[in-house]
């Protein structure tokens, strides 16, 4: 059950102009589902990436690697579920390339200017024949108002689809991004999350575009942890079509700052949901730890705490049973970490004052700071002026649940 | 529950001359139940031991540094349950200090000659009066053949005491070797597991008993995990009382490796309980990675598959989801790792082949070896001749159940 998540209102969701979006059920893992999703680009858009850092990259990212690389235009992006077409081998890719080209047949364009995308289980064939047979039904549905029903098709353990949008002015035009993304277990984005694709029509140049995918997926997607296991198969893409006109947006302008602001709150949005939506979330945590020596640094503390499984099942329980907190700092291999320099609060109650129990925390206290679906944690190191957030869930009954049964 | 794991027969647990070990109740944090336990050595005993890598090292890990650096002799090691010490700032080491100076009143020595070692919840302040009241009740105990009362006084949420001996000639001379160890969650040792206790009637020289305490942890609690997470209070020594004669064994010696095959046995054994008594086990899991460029890179590709919760799940369920191991030898970090060359055996079932999913592999053969308790998973990375075991448990709803209900 997702923290304070509910599905996305259609009509709040912006159109972005030359984006397209449809959905099918090719019944790729189980009957009766939607489970494939086709974005189509008006001519002209351009697209920018960031991959998993697990070796074993899936297929498809090894195709989306390639196609970015060779600096090729992007006409569609094709996405299925219920199968991750990883750990397959020359066939697999294989596998990617012919639904490429599928989808090239029924929109009328290369199979280069397709990039494909999947998610689902490990280690299995992926059907391409049931992809073909469904894309028509897909084409036949694609339209700009469709990014609530497109987020509903890429799900897999979601229980929530993820949509976010936002409207600003950047150098004197108005322009849009909209984005949606799927998590939710096997989940610590190291460079995107597991899918999330943002589109805006704004205009900006390659080496921008390239530039703000990386800063956003820094911003947003690197900064959720579900369960501390990176996805062979995360997928994180930034579409800018162009269409709201003026002049192309570079790095150095006032206009980038201002288009990433509301692409970094679109993936802020999204990335918030993943966490809210982890496997059998019950608890919304917020880590921010400042007074680090570097970001890196204090992402890395907030990490450790984020993981833990002790953290997150107290979390669970609404325990404080807080020494765990200071346990977790203590194993993020700060070197040199001066412990007693180490403060800690659970929302307004400090639980760690100079490294040890703060002389005014009281046990109910704790208790009262534990009890809410969203809890705010913020550690001080002591150490410097950097700070970092990481959004992450608790670890439930349900965890357990859902990962013991999600192949039967 | 603990898998394959049944408490030590104390008939069979050899005493070892100059070792004498008592138990009380304190009522540490709960009545009714030994949690206080104290080691006499005889004079001329030497002691070496390892500690956690944690920063927040618990008041009585700093004591023990301490004391174990400057070098005198060690006559007494005393061991609370319930209560860590940790997290308390200057009044928890002057509270670990005080512990030993009662100890030191009670037995006849000085309060630097005692070791104090404490497990149980983190952030709060030890009841030093507690046991300073328990300790005369100890002490009316201490005897050489209580080494399975011993291990049953320190657990935690351990349920069944740890102990193991071994018996051999090193040199010409019958020498034995007895230890206890405690788990069971907050646990990756990182140098050292929770605590553990190994004493043989060896003479061994201090340098050599310094190398033999670092690898004997290196072959043994340095390569369990339950959880991922390192305690604050992980300790492991080596006592050796020199009673049982001969020539001080130095670390070039044939009987340094004569000694050091017991007391690694030894070990071993204590440490795979640990595993086996993992907090909410149903499965006992050994991860063996070859072809490493290095011991510990295979050791690393070994902890991130025991570290994976969805690995872990998946054990649990019996559930041969496979992929799930593939994506965590992905996430091992390993440079430029060659996937078409990994394999991977659950049992004598291939399972990845150059990468991908076994020609011959079938769920049917995936299921039949994912179900008995005791489960070997061998990887092959194709890089080099190195090695690691790994030893696991699998992650199960009691895990989430013992630490959201711990303190309850």
């Amino acid at each position: 059950m997702a923290v304070n998540l509910t599905p996305p209102d259609p009509t709040k969701l912006l159109p972005i102009d030359g984006v397209e979006l449809g959905y099918a059920e090719a019944g790729i893992r189980k009957p009766g589902r939607r489970d494939l999703m086709l974005i189509r680009l008006a001519p002209g858009s351009r697209v920018a990436g960031v991959f998993t850092r697990n070796s074993f990259a899936a297929a498809p990212v090894q195709v989306c690697r390639r196609r970015l690389a060779a600096g090729g235009g992007v006409r569609a992006l094709i996405t299925n579920a219920g199968n991750a077409n990883c750990g397959t081998g020359e066939a697999g890719v294989r596998a990617a390339e012919r639904t490429c080209e599928a989808v090239a047949r029924v929109i009328g364009c290369g199979a280069a200017e397709v990039l494909p995308f999947s998610t689902g289980v490990i280690l299995e064939h992926l059907p391409v024949e049931r992809i073909e047979a469904a894309l028509p039904r897909c084409v036949a549905t694609l339209g700009a108002a469709n990014w609530a029903d497109a987020a509903a098709a890429i799900m897999t353990t979601d229980t929530v689809p993820k949509a976010a949008s936002r409207a600003t002015e950047v150098g004197g035009h108005r322009i849009a991004a909209s984005g949606i993304a799927k998590g939710v277990g096997m989940l610590q984005p190291a460079m995107a999350t597991m899918l999330a694709y943002i589109a805006t029509d704004a205009a900006v140049a390659r080496s921008a575009l390239e530039q703000l995918v990386h800063e956003t997926a820094d911003a947003s997607f690197n900064r959720v942890t579900v369960d501390g296991d990176t996805s062979t198969n995360d997928s994180f893409v930034l579409i800018a079509t162009g269409r709201a006109g003026g002049r192309e947006i570079a790095a150095g302008d006032a206009a980038y700052r201002e288009l990433k602001q509301a692409v970094v709150d679109v993936a802020r949005e999204l990335a918030q949901a993943i966490a809210r939506d982890g496997e059998g979330a019950t608890k919304f945590i917020t880590i921010r730890v400042a007074g680090a020596a570097s970001e890196a640094e204090a992402a890395c503390v907030a990490k450790a705490i984020a993981h833990s499984p002790l953290v997150k099942t107290a979390f669970f329980a609404s325990d404080p049973n807080l020494g765990r907190l200071l346990m977790a700092i203590g194993n993020a291999g700060i070197p040199d970490l001066d412990v007693a320099r180490v403060g800690l609060w659970l929302g307004d109650v400090q639980v760690i004052d100079r490294g040890g129990r703060a002389a005014n925390y009281s046990e109910e206290n704790g208790a009262r700071v534990m009890r809410p679906p969203e809890i705010g944690v913020r550690v001080e190191l002591g150490r410097g002026p950097a700070e970092a957030t990481v959004w992450t869930c608790d670890f439930s009954y349900d965890y357990v649940k859902i990962n013991a049964e999600y192949r039967t």
